[in-house]
């Protein structure tokens, strides 16, 4: 009987459990989430069947382990789950943002990274949490990077894979220096941006703000409602990368400001059309129509 | 029988002619477009009954004249319209996402503004252009500010106010230039810094980065997707307010890259925590599960 442990049992946890066990991947899943309030949450949503009252408890006859916690908590759950006899070729996964500290961390910990640990990053949309906002559907559609080292062991990279596409997802893998160089640009710094916009609301705040914030905000500022203790860690953990981001950012923002102060607008909407052009290079398919 | 005049067949315009009509407000839409593309497939479509052929042709018999162009372009085209013989109490709308240099323009050509006329924006999502985007529910769940000068018909306003609410939107009556200062903030800040990041990642592009692209960037980049001559219109006039705005922004982002830079995580974290707060005093029902 396939037995997943899955350790975090909120949106990401929750949402792989629901969409591997539709996929007929695991029979059984038992559950840890250090905040009793979710894991007891979790139960009643059926989303794990029975529960651990802790990680170090002896572990036998677990077939694959998720780890859906916080970047920083990664590798504390793996050495922890190791210590109680966890067997390092159980095909085991993280979803953390940033990869190439995970893995740091866990190289200064052990050594050598359990042949069995596939560092994942599955990229949706998270800015709901906890077990009640657990979907099937979360990862339909979407993408998972795998960024796996040279320890891991291709069965551990061939079975993860297997699972995501399970669950709907496409799966690419990565180096995990590109990985947090790439999501530095595309996702770590709209989220940051976005908390700053946000931030700039908040100094010039007046009730009827809220009459004014349409479509185009609400859909711009989406990840802002994202959880600022996870992102804080995000930031954190690809600092540099993050700061390069935010500085290239605030060059094009202080050359932009600078084309309006002196009345350039010719100009400023050829660099609109530059970033017009690359938001369609991204995204081909969306929202892209035009005059017919 | 009720006769709309709609000058500029685009998304906006086809939309509200096609919202009015089903909503049984005009019997007959008679279209004009400065590019004969734009016109020809509106009438294709079935958005306009007929067409004029220029603005200057004698205008008899129309009970409402809606003026969809772009923000530079309306003082023109109702000042050539009331030259055609239009009656100046005809109720009469732009929907120019910035409203005090609209009405500037038209009291600097005609010295007071016809009493018909009523400056309207319909905060609507307009990345999309053209006709064959115009949508009878484009409205729906919207607002539309009118901001009405001391010489508008009290009719006129009650009109068009009626118009709106039967094409699905909620109306707000407000003063042009706080229009203008509260959107500079919620729209126009928003697009800008949008438009910022994706000029980002054309200088850091890579063809890769697509694969990167996923849901939070796709969101918060819908409206760098939006027309350039549009907004560097929208940016030139309402340049000194965006201008501010834009300021206070990199004011912002300057003060995370440094927290950022300075390892000062627990305080960025508390500045995250504020937009995250205004993020949900914007949008309380959107995006604001949490643990349960």
């Amino acid at each position: 009987m396939a037995h997943l442990l899955l350790v975090g049992t909120g949106l990401i946890g929750g949402s792989f459990a629901l969409a591997a066990r539709r996929a007929g991947l695991f029979e059984r899943v038992t559950g840890y989430d250090r905040d009793p309030a979710v894991i007891r949450r979790a139960l009643e949503l059926g989303i794990v069947n029975d529960s651990l009252p802790g990680l170090t408890v002896p572990l036998g006859g677990v077939d694959a382990v998720a780890i859906a916690v916080d970047p920083r908590s990664v590798a504390d759950t793996l050495v922890t789950l190791l210590g109680a006899g966890l067997n390092a070729e159980v095909p085991t996964f993280d979803v953390a943002s940033v990869k190439a500290p995970v893995i740091a961390a866990l190289q200064n910990r052990l050594g050598r990274l359990p042949s069995g640990f596939v560092p994942c990053h599955p990229m949706v949309g998270a800015e709901r949490r906890g077990p009640a906002a657990a979907s099937a559907d979360l990862f339909a559609g979407g993408r998972v990077f795998l960024t796996p080292v040279p320890e891991t062991s291709d069965s551990a990279v061939q079975r993860i894979t297997a699972w995501w596409r399970a669950c709907g997802a496409e799966v690419s893998l990565t180096a995990a220096d590109i990985h947090d160089a790439r999501v530095a640009a595309t996702s770590h710094l709209p989220h940051l941006v976005a908390f700053a916009c946000l931030r700039r609301l908040a100094d010039v705040w007046d009730d009827d703000l809220t009459c004014f914030a349409g479509p185009g905000l609400r859909d711009f500022s989406r990840i802002a409602a994202s959880d600022p203790a996870l992102w804080r860690q995000i930031f954190e953990a690809n600092a540099e990368r993050v700061g390069d981001e935010l500085a290239g950012v605030i060059r094009e923002a202080e050359r932009f400001l600078g084309l309006i102060r002196d009345g350039r607008f010719d100009a400023l909407q050829a660099e609109l059309d530059v970033a017009q052009a690359t938001r369609r290079r991204l995204f081909p398919t969306d929202g892209a129509e035009n005059d017919d």
